[in-house]
């Protein structure tokens, strides 16, 4: 296992992934690299990294794993900073929600420098930032990692060990297959759920106090940071947009079903949909 | 206070309530009313009511307030069967999550014989059915109650009261004016989760064992009985149709933005959505 990790960016994944690392000793060191001095400050009050810092070359400075917990559209020219200061030895992965893009562009900008291996821990949550950092952030989910042809296999065992280490249930695919699939399960629900919260209240807000858990639940996810998710959702647009085209047909299925009047058809429509989210993995504890 | 509550319908709603009521001694005799012997066998093991029976006459007998709890297409054929049996002082209520179409009929079927005022207790749960039913299901969410120019003043009050006894917020508003709102925050959530379910998994079922919490929560309640819902849509599918053509018209600006590839418009979008979304009223204790 690594003896210094070195995470960049103090959100949610990386507040999260410093906390359990030192509480749960997974590793010696860890060094927790944040852009703003405020943000330090704070990693030093809730004492979850060994050393916190907004100079780049020392957070990374000997350390055997970079993980780049930031915004995706920062991390090349990250990786372009950080670049004079990595040891040889060092293993980058990351923890973005794309990575057909995030892969190749790392992958050239670390070319001959470093071993670089894409990640992508399905864990997160409503809400942003330090202050809604968990230890037990992943624990239980799926990580997804995404080798290429290129990949180091050394690098892809140590970093799956490292998930795994997390109590991560760790999936190997392609870069384009995991974009394809997280359109999915993760980027249609985003767009989803923030076009519910803007149609329901097209009329007005007043609805919003009456809301009970269904309305809460399926609109979670829309409460995430709007840049960070415009982002997501611009570089993996093909496959967004070729989603969100089928979500579009069966919305208009289903106004035709209703348009008719006709229960059949309808209710068949929904035992569909029960029976295929019945057959969702839950989660075990975290799972509601 | 009621000393005498009859329920009928022993699903999720009728069964949580005959638990509080029994367990918090809010009314002297709960007896629930169930359609199979099986349901009235599992309320006896289950020692939720003080008296259960597949007869409606003899579970009305006596009952100051009568709570239908039964899907809202079979509530008018119930109340007819009822009515012969129910005292001239019993008030009646139910727990439909559509209104305006429930309300008129039942006034009607009970008028001359019984006072009439409509709930929508807006509790749930993805599970149905007794195996799934909580004590605390109504504690802390809403109950709107829908009074027209007929309702009795009294049997308001009194309903209003039992409600609030199990420690629900009540809102009074017209029948269709809760047809309009209810349409926006519970109807179409569950048509666009359930479309959502149907579209994600269009070209295969693979990516449901990767899902993280996102796609759980933003479809948990398509997991609903699809003969209810069918029920619910059909019946408010006028002010359903009027949020679901908002939805698709939404739904049809974001692909447009995201063809265009434009971040600008699309972060202000997500944006728009976030500040409706953490305007949302939290319930407290049972909020995630």
């Amino acid at each position: 296992m690594f003896s210094k990790v070195a995470i960049l960016g103090a959100g949610l994944l990386g507040g999260s992934l410093a906390l359990a690392l030192k509480r749960r000793k997974i590793t010696e060191h860890v060094s927790l690299w944040a852009r703003r001095q405020e943000i330090v400050d704070d990693i030093g009050r809730l004492d979850i990294a060994h050393f916190a810092s907004t100079d780049i070359a020392l957070s990374v400075q000997d350390a055997e794993l970079v993980i780049l917990a930031t915004p995706i559209g920062i991390m090349p020219d990250l990786c372009r900073k950080m670049m004079p200061h990595l040891s040889d030895f060092a293993i980058i992965t990351d923890v973005g929600s794309v990575k057909a893009p995030i892969v190749q562009s790392l992958t050239e900008v670390l070319q001959g420098k470093c071993r670089f291996v894409g990640s992508h821990p399905m864990a997160g949550g409503d809400q942003a930032g330090l202050s809604a950092i968990k230890e037990d952030l992943f624990n239980g989910a799926v990580c997804l990692m995404t080798p290429t042809g290129e990949t180091d296999a050394s690098a892809l065992v140590q970093v799956r060990n490292f998930w795994a280490a997390l109590n991560m249930t760790v999936k190997e695919m392609s870069p384009q297959e995991h974009d394809h699939l997280v359109a999915r399960i993760s980027h249609l629900p985003h767009l989803v759920a923030a076009a519910l919260c803007v149609a329901a209240t097209r009329e007005g807000r007043e609805a919003l106090q009456l809301c009970g858990n269904g309305f809460r639940d399926s609109t979670r996810v829309a409460g995430g940071l709007p840049e960070m998710w415009q982002e997501i959702l611009i570089q993996n647009r093909v496959e967004v947009m070729h989603t969100l085209k089928y979500m579009q047909e069966t919305l208009a299925d289903a106004a035709d079903m209703l348009e008719k009047g006709d229960p059949i058809p309808l209710q068949d429509f929904l035992k569909l949909a029960a029976s295929i989210r019945h057959s969702v993995a839950s989660r075990g504890l975290t799972d509601e």
